[in-house]
């Protein structure tokens, strides 16, 4: 926990905040700080809604799985369900719902908060909030007519295998996994 | 693995790339892109050189943490010692050696790989390659002069603890604790 002798000794505060680039996806913000030694310097960071990622699980151990194309790796990529805020201030578990529902299909009658992931600190305001998902029932999804990912389900223990292996590397995916791996006690 | 046709059902196609923003920390791009219906489209995205993490463990079974102001959560974050690499082609084993030096002083006899991870793999091209490393010996750090963070050891019991709780945040420093955490049979 911070206290204030620490928060003396590491705090930067803000002296102008400027918006430098707003894109259909990115909003670059420049800010002028003071560093702890006075100096002022520059922070270059995106203002992110933040997110939501589910692990939806079904009785037999499995959890529903994506594979989608992710354009800045130019590769497919294997993830959990996933998606954005529409608005800073939307209650992330109706994020939650509504975006298993839209790309899985899925609805869940069980809900539980496997808390809250920054996926990068120094650079993005981003927090996505992950949970666990129960008690499953399946319909149709519901995807925008530009978005293509293919749905499945993979056994628990594979899905902690490929994260322990290296193969799953995408960032939520494996805390999710591996938080419920340990709540479900899964060697 | 990816097969053809996946590809195929999955793969958006550059058609050109232009960089749009380009800072101090951030180069943003956005290009044009062919989506698998035909349409094109916009991409934005930040290319990044990659990153490192390193858990550093004393034989007592404690990890090095440091706490730091992150400008853009606006609070001080608790993480594991991390860093970019200085160019795209780095050894990324290379430049976590460095990175431990310099942050904490450590220098470690025993390196395991804990694999990668995507941090936000929808807007940037940033991966970050996770260390385990042992058989440490202290130092003097070696902090550029407007860097500022504390460096304290925590048990990776109680690591393991907030991060499960929540308290511990950051997307790097999860990771890599539940993966030591499995490795050592943490409970």
């Amino acid at each position: 926990m911070e206290n204030n002798n620490e928060l003396k000794q590491l705090e930067e505060k803000e002296l102008s905040s400027k918006l430098i680039y707003s894109g259909t996806l990115l909003n670059v913000y420049r800010d002028e700080i003071e560093l702890p030694n006075g100096k002022t310097t520059g922070r270059e960071y995106i203002k992110h809604n933040g997110a939501v990622c589910i692990a939806a699980m079904q009785e037999d151990g499995s959890v529903a799985v994506e594979r989608q194309f992710r354009y800045p790796m130019h590769r497919i990529v294997t993830e959990l369900p996933a998606g954005k805020l529409d608005t800073p201030d939307e209650i992330p578990l109706e994020a939650a719902k509504r975006e298993l529902r839209e790309e899985t299909g899925i609805r869940a009658s069980q809900w539980t908060y496997l808390g809250g992931m920054i996926p990068t600190c120094a650079y993005s305001t981003e927090i996505i909030h992950m949970y666990l998902a129960e008690g499953l029932e399946f319909g149709d999804r519901d995807l925008d007519e530009d978005e293509f990912l293919n749905v499945s389900f993979m056994p628990l223990k594979e899905l902690v295998d490929k994260c322990m292996s290296g193969e799953i590397q995408d960032s939520k995916t494996q805390i999710a996994t591996l938080k419920v791996a340990r709540l479900k006690g899964i060697e």
